[in-house]
């Protein structure tokens, strides 16, 4: 029979209260625990995906999809080591923040505590059920999933498989729990769970991000597209911009830290774009510029307005011609969606306006976009990458899933 | 004539990157310069008030509305002088929260910026035109404010001053603007206006906050209600506790952060209540208990279930008994907003399990709820208290107005 979201939600708070007490040792364990318990009933895990796959076939799903959606012994094998990662970072939970004494004697102290309840809304990766949990889990939180409807055995197995670590381990199996329910009124309700739920992060495309942000009453923390640009600046190692351009536009397409969008200082684009286009070459990259850009290099087709703004996720790269910092500037916050941004440049006061008045989550100077993600920022993990400003920007990690509390020590103070 | 919302947006838009790159000194000459304005155009502001005033009156507002719309030359000069603490503090802008070397080299730094357009809806308390403006301008914050229809020619009197401050000192007036249209429809399109606001922040009673958390789709930052509750443990100093709830109680009726609940050992109810009773006699606030509380004091109405849950902004407390630290927190947490939340006790384990366990933004040990304040607190000013999870909880001050974003210096860094 399946549960009512008032009834999850009820779990789920119950599952809070004892999660805000728990140790770092018995997360751990828990975590340790999962890992082992998906390596040990895979097979229960792949027969669900099996059948996942056989409706996905039946379906006529195109094959990139049914891609994302197959587990393998391999892939399982990942999310257990993910979980293994996971256990491995440090606890953020009880780090006090700040604390000082007022000259009323009162001590107040910020600590760090876990968000609450973490709904996650996410289409058919079933990789996402296990990953998304372990982050959650390990910073305090309960979570509830809500996953694709196409993944929804997989998913099942998977929540049980967790559910069935953490009653091994003594601890409350509501700490996760999965909507089975994948129906479109279920997933409105549990848009608007706000007695329940603290926060939502939805995870896939931008049509379902835009659905969640335009639908949802809980709060939403928006983990975006990226139109990335690089600018490269007048005098700037041109080798270097070569190369780095090539690693942001081609060592992973369809990632949303990927370049999209080169613009080149007009005084460096003869000796720019002929050089480029011929290592873009190598990747088939096609290049859709400005006039002055395809006057530098013949392999540039024409670009519309509409290039400026579009995050590609493919082999395509738009080119603009800028006058100098100001215009890449303006051009730059005029398009970007707040992601990562980088100027490949010699000159000290250019990178610092670079750093300093472009609008986004990262800016980089003379590096590749590519960086933008938790685990090269040396978080150990991320359960994506914010694009808005409120409470998360950028990489998210263990602390990102964190909210602070204040904690007072008085001795008999009242105010006057 | 009247602006759209959209050339309010991108006028905002204009002046936010403006804003991203103001000293200090210059943020600071602004507000000291507004601050001179309010008082030397002080007229042109009573004057427009004045007109609020009769349209009010002639509405029939009541009279403790009228005076929460009504401007007085000291007000105006409270007003003032709040601009000048605000030119006081220190600017949160620019901070470096972390900075580290990767293994590949990159230097990857966690800077302090301005969140961007703040949006902040109100209701008719003029004041609040000038106290936000400066606390969102000197975060470097553009800020469009929606007041109520009622203080219409007040906002606008007050707006124009202030925008006469920032073209005094050169900084492009759309820093602040005003929408001037009133009307339901633009207020409901204001909530929706993502590209171009980043966060809304509610001011007001509790119908007003309901309504943008339901209707915005742009980020909310709650500021909610307090039903916050005294707990008196088991051998609690008594004396302390009467001085305690007697102030957080009736110190001021009608703040967030006063005391709405009492919860009592059984133990000590006897001792605790006829005392308490007395000493709250003398501001006659009324006393609704549950049986066993009124074994102890015959001065307590019966409560119903309602009372546990209710926010009074009166002079009425509710008392519950408690057989011990577990069900006090279970009591609190189940009825609490999640606001301040405050334990007397005389035990050292009890009082940790108390800061742990009670889900507050601000819990007390020995110390009255009404310290749950941006100035209490040492920040020097609050735009709000907040009682959501994400990006701020508790007092916001200055660096609840800012966002962050990573700046990384790279020397070609590429992703293997």
């Amino acid at each position: 029979m399946e549960l009512t979201l008032k009834q999850i939600g009820e779990k789920a708070k119950a599952a809070e209260a004892a999660m805000r007490t728990l140790s770092t040792g018995e997360k751990n364990q828990a975590l340790e625990t999962a890992a082992e318990l998906l390596i040990k009933r895979k097979d229960e895990i792949l027969e669900a995906n099996g059948r996942d796959l056989d409706n996905a076939r039946g379906n006529g799903m195109p094959p990139a999809l049914v891609d994302r959606l197959q587990l393998t012994e391999g892939r399982i094998g990942q999310m257990a080591e993910g979980l293994r990662q996971i256990a491995g970072l440090e606890d953020p939970i009880g780090e006090v923040l700040s604390m000082k004494r007022r000259p009323n004697g009162l001590v107040i102290g910020q600590k760090r505590v876990p968000l609450g309840v973490i709904g996650i809304i996410y289409e058919s990766r079933p990789n996402v059920t296990a990953d998304a949990f372990g982050l959650c889990f390990k910073a305090g939180n309960v979570v509830i999933l809500r996953g694709g409807k196409d993944a929804i055995h997989s998913n099942r197995a998977i929540t049980e498989v967790l559910k069935g670590a953490l009653a091994e381990c003594g601890l409350p199996d509501d700490a996760i729990q999965l909507i089975t329910d994948t129906s479109h009124e279920t997933a409105e309700e549990f848009m608007r769970l706000n007695q329940y739920v603290d926060v939502l992060i939805p995870r896939g495309g931008a049509g379902l991000i835009r659905t969640v942000v335009e639908r949802s009453t809980v709060p939403v923390i928006e983990t975006g597209t990226g139109n990335c640009h690089i600018y490269v600046d007048e005098g700037a190692d041109l080798d270097m911009a070569v190369e780095i351009i090539f690693n942001a536009k081609t060592q992973r397409i369809g990632v949303c830290n990927a370049c999209e969008s080169l613009v080149v200082h007009e005084k460096e684009k003869d000796a720019l774009l002929p050089k480029l286009a011929a290592r873009l070459k190598e990747k088939n990259v096609e290049l859709r510029g400005d006039a002055p850009s395809r006057e530098a290099c013949a392999d540039i087709v024409p670009a519309t307005e509409e290039d400026w703004g579009k995050e590609y996720l493919d082999y395509v790269l738009s080119i603009k011609t800028v006058s100098g910092i100001d215009e890449a500037i303006a051009h730059i916050n005029r398009y970007n969606t707040g992601h990562s941004e980088a100027i490949i440049t010699r000159d000290y006061d250019r990178s610092r306006r670079f750093l300093d008045e472009v609008d986004a989550a990262a800016v980089y100077v003379n590096a590749s976009t590519r960086f933008t993600d938790g685990f090269e920022f040396g978080f150990g993990g991320e359960i994506g990458i914010s694009t808005q400003k409120l409470h998360a920007r950028g990489p998210m990690g263990l602390k990102e899933l964190t909210s602070t509390k204040y904690v007072i020590y008085g001795n008999g103070q009242v105010r006057p």
